[in-house]
């Protein structure tokens, strides 16, 4: 295999390494097929032009007024010379494409798996207080600025002001613990009841969860509080998915 | 046979047939599973002494001081002399007491159906101001009240007024539309992609979904306008799937 056999994936740098939730689905989902794979970075205001300039189509909603939304992750596979985007449209590429590498999307699981992503999403309100500026505060400068400029339009606050502190901070904390204690029902307790939201079967279903999941431990570090804390949550449901998941990092 | 064997169906009853879609769960259920069972008509004032003199346990979501709900559906199985609440409970319960009928939950997929219910549910929101004032008006009297009550609680609106009227009732109607069509992107084109969330398999999913379409069939009618368009929408997928489920209605 040579290097122009390699499967690109464009992601986001920072100073403490890769972050996205959403480049993580990806990340997650090459490795677990055993696709060879080379990162290609990006800071936030290169996506457009970078991705445009590789020829890869934008699968990713498009705006209101119908132009294409460039977003990664997005991967280029010189084997099939396709480059597309969203991490659930690359997984359904790849199943395709790789047919007799293990499945992320299992028979019959498509709906499911996708209404999986947006019903765990719901449940998680709390989380992005606490993500958001923690990363951008180890962003590179180009992508901290245009990051910061996201989130106050979104928010209308800035990512200082975002963060939760004193008193707020631990009700917000206990209310993230709570989010969490939601998904964590739907889970069954015994055989079906996991590592992995299909059970015994990993899934893209994993890939999506985890994300969201490492995206603390990236950001505040393996040793902090709030890593210890997310991983001994629901009889360290959480920590042991990322543990399983280790292999696939 | 005896009588004494039929699992009773605690439902609520109206003037235009069963239309809860959480009893229509477990209606569905019992029938894909083809156990004999009977209804047993309660109305809504009703339901909390009837269950509890029939020895149901409650497996519903507590009241916020911790004391049990008591809601329908609602079964007793006499086989093993066990009563319980909440149509997803229920849906395990006859799995695993009825392990060689069909399965509602296809192994693996507990936590992916558990979710799901949540994700199309919280996707839908314009539905409850059309079919809940439809309901009361078909509701008799002593549920009537109740439901009322109970609908005046939670949106502090009468049915009259959350019944949307002329223009606002066209632009619900649209919106109602969308949202549906939102849950329409989950499922895939072509093999994947129906007529069941699960592709060409049945389970659970599926008679949650359908649950809260057949209500607007049972309090509009097979002839309104409102069944003309959801039957229609999305290239007749909602239409599709009920067809599909009516030999299990």
């Amino acid at each position: 295999m040579t290097d122009a056999d390699i499967i690109v994936l464009y992601d986001i740098p920072s100073k403490v390494g890769p972050w996205s939730p959403n480049t993580w689905k990806t990340r997650y989902s090459l490795n677990y097929k055993r696709l060879p794979f080379k990162t290609v970075w990006i800071e936030y205001p290169d996506i457009e032009p970078t991705l445009k300039a590789a020829g890869i189509i934008s699968n990713t909603k498009p705006k209101p007024d119908g132009s294409p939304t460039w977003t990664v992750p997005a991967i280029w596979d010189p084997k099939t010379q396709t480059g597309l985007t969203e991490s659930f449209f690359i997984a359904e590429y790849l199943d395709a494409t790789y047919p007799d590498l293990p499945r992320l999307i299992p028979q019959g699981t498509r709906t499911l798996q996708k209404a999986w992503v947006q019903a765990f999403w719901g449940k998680l309100q709390a989380d992005t207080q606490f993500v958001c500026p923690k990363t951008t505060w180890e962003l590179n400068e180009p992508s901290d600025r245009y990051y910061r400029e996201m989130i106050l339009k979104w928010n209308g606050m800035s990512m200082e002001e975002l963060y939760p502190k004193g008193e707020k901070r631990e009700t917000e904390w206990k209310k993230l613990e709570m989010e969490f204690g939601e998904i964590n029902k739907w889970f069954a307790e015994g055989s079906d009841g996991g590592p992995f939201v299909m059970g015994d079967q990993v899934s893209f279903a994993d890939f999506a969860l985890a994300g969201s999941i490492l995206w603390f431990r990236v950001v505040f570090g393996k040793d902090s509080n709030e890593w210890r804390d997310i991983t001994s949550w629901h009889d360290g449901r959480w920590g042991r998915l990322i543990a399983e998941l280790e292999k696939y990092e």
